[in-house]
């Protein structure tokens, strides 16, 4: 066996310490909570594999980046996150989430699906390396950002800024986790865009009696005309042009997609659903959650919500809307798009705030690395692994990437029940030494 | 001048006193607020016009029920409720609302407009007229419910129970308002009825992330897919059959609607708004109001609905309809209609909880007891009153009355800013005495 493999397994409960400390510091990005602390701790994680990280300012907390330059050929860079989600329900939590503790093979912590198991584990990968080897055969670049549970709202302005920092030949990016039935590990190469906006429709100045409804506009009901025109009920998006820049799948995506698992009787039982949206199934249905842009109500409201009745007459209606896009859609042209429709329906008064808007972004399937990932997880995993042509999901890839071709895979040590953003987050540990493992193969093999 | 309106005048000061003292007790149906102290002051006052009054009892708050059998031709009822709303939003109200405040000619109060004012009012009418003349022309009867507030859940079932103490040849009911720019008194004939229900429509067992959307169903699109096909852009109401129960309007009621004052200008800038739905004007914005159905959106709720923005799928969606009932729609076909339409639209999934249903009332404006109130109205107002077939807004009439031919006329001490169920609800002083005066001319008129 490799001699980091080896070393990995003897050190094992070396690198669960190190993850145990990153999750008992807290690091809430909304909150403000622990960020400080949670910033020192990453540097000094950093410092035990020889890097000397700087702080990249930002308005609120500053990315971490680090190099070691080995003045070798190819440079890999790492992109994680030391920001975690709240805490709440914090009741539904069976164990501190600041306080990590460990039951039945798992890691039970905030961030420790997302994403403080696979910061940790890149560092374990490049320490055990250098302690088996002394050096690493690559150059290596850490970026570590504090906002991404914020919508990274710096991370663009830093790609901007300092293209020197992101120059590099290909990037591991955090996200991609383990099945749990199935326990092939899914390899990202992309993910879905989104265009997250609000629409507000307003009325009378205040609430008023309903009785006056008779005479006076109900800003709920144009909200609910104008809704209406956005899909139909076989589930189209009516957005003139909404569909016109999407680029096909290739050949090898569509195999990527096929090769996928999705367990639909288990989803259905867990969901409580009797079928799929429009009775999808098997290939057809992996192919829409991959490659299909959707239009979503993620609320609604107006008026009067809580128990019982209240007559009242809305003097606001709102909704938030969340379009989750394809390759080569963007929240721009969707945005812009939706104006237009708007328009076009006679609903002029109705406004748009735009949220926040991430482009979709897609790694070449045919480019090396991908390969070279491939290569790798199959040092490590007996099963083969399922390549997702992009995640449901969305995140900043886009926005530090942009139009480079710079190849971005997505594996990690979660996995499809970790529970991301909800109470008893948590990850195997078997996955996480697992993990750590991979990132070697990695390591040794993009020389 | 008539003795007994000289006599309210030098007693208008105690008169107001009791006002204020019935003021002063709070009584919150809803909160269960200082309801028996105001039963037994209620009681008091009864008791002050020889009135030994029982309490009926409900599950909750007791009717109170009195009469003064003169054994007269004639019997009058007067209908009143003791209960109030709450107080919320307190921070909006200038003075404590339990405690009056009088100020610039007016009382400040919650529950003096709805419907203390005219409680307190029918008492002192009576006890007038015995002062001055020893014994009433008429008997009359006491109906003092608990309940109207939270929907008046007992008020059938006690016109059921008592037929002989719903004996009577005549109603004067609680509401009709003075307008303030335009001095008149509205005389009410009846009221609209209400058909509030909630529709719940859902999804799967728990929200869950939005990038589920592409393949699991989304509860608050197909609420919104089903609340299109109930009312279209031009307001009208697509359920078979809503509109075939209608009364049309008779040649006197047509004339009392043109009658009404609606001082447009006014209300679109206390409003905000460009103009009255689908641009109505003049007789026909009167008419609207009066003689029209509707279909309200009161309330409609999916999602996440706070700040910001949160990417999730959401497991249900729930709107709260008011549908406003003209003579002779019924709550009970109305609420049948409606669940024969979404199934044949579809939405059999969707369910509806009806919430709660009053029927519309309308007394026959050619009955001599509105000729009575007329001219009763006329001995103490010098402007003519406005007579409305019916008010737009709800209350109880038919719960008590039912399909008898029992006439029943609204006039009140309020006027159209009283601000009704909202901070500083108030009354003017003289129309409070002007109102003690009325009720005694319908006393000596109705004879």
């Amino acid at each position: 066996m490799d001699k980091v493999f080896q070393y990995i397994d003897e050190h094992a409960e070396q690198y669960l310490d190190w993850l145990v400390e990153a999750c008992n510091q807290p690091s809430v990005s909304a909150q403000n909570l622990g960020m400080t602390e949670m910033k020192e701790l990453v540097k000094r994680f950093l410092s035990k594999v020889g890097v000397e990280s700087e702080e990249i300012e930002t308005e609120k907390y500053p990315i971490i980046y680090g190099e070691l330059d080995n003045q070798k050929e190819r440079t890999l860079t790492f992109y994680n996150h030391y920001d975690v989600q709240p805490d709440d329900p914090i009741e539904e939590w069976l164990s501190d989430p600041f306080k990590a503790d460990i039951r039945d093979g798992k890691v039970f912590a905030r961030g420790v699906a997302d994403n403080k198991g696979n910061l940790i584990a890149r560092i374990c990968a490049v320490h055990a390396y250098q302690q088996v080897y002394g050096e690493l055969p690559i150059n290596v670049k850490f970026i570590f950002e504090g906002e991404e549970e914020v919508g990274s709202p710096h991370l663009a302005l830093f790609a901007d800024k300092f293209p020197e920092k992101l120059k590099t030949d290909a990037i591991i990016w955090e996200g991609g986790t383990r099945g749990v039935e199935d326990k092939r590990l899914n390899v990202g190469l992309g993910v879905k865009g989104i265009c997250y906006l609000e629409l507000v429709c307003r009325g009378a100045r205040t609430d008023l009696h309903s009785s006056e409804a008779a005479i006076i506009e109900n800003p709920a009901w144009r909200l609910i005309w104008a809704l209406n025109t956005l899909k139909d009920k076989e589930e189209n998006i009516l957005i003139d042009g909404f569909y016109d820049d999407i680029k096909p799948l290739s050949e090898k995506e569509s195999e990527f997609i096929r090769s996928m698992h999705v367990d639909e009787e288990r989803m259905k039982e867990l969901y409580g659903i009797k079928a799929f949206l429009k009775n999808v199934t098997g290939d057809e249905l992996k192919e829409v959650l991959t490659a299909e842009p959707t239009c979503t109500i993620c609320g609604i409201s107006s008026g009067y919500t809580g128990e019982g009745s209240k007559t009242v007459l809305p003097s606001v209606a709102k909704v938030k809307l969340d379009f989750r896009l394809v390759p080569n859609q963007t929240p721009e042209r969707i945005a812009k798009l939706l104006r237009e429709h708007l328009d076009k329906h006679g609903f002029e008064d109705i406004e748009i705030i735009q949220s926040h808007g991430i482009h979709p972004f897609n790694t070449d399937p045919e480019d090396m690395f991908v390969n070279v990932v491939l290569d790798s997880v199959a040092e490590v995993y007996d099963e083969k692994p399922v390549v997702l042509r992009n995640l449901a999901g969305s995140s900043p890839m886009y926005k530090m990437l942009k139009n480079t071709d710079i190849p971005a895979v997505q594996i990690g040590v979660a996995n499809q029940q970790s529970n991301y953003h909800a109470p008893n987050e948590n990850i195997f540990i078997d996955d996480y030494i697992q993990g750590i493992k991979v990132t070697s193969s990695v390591i040794k093999n993009f020389r």
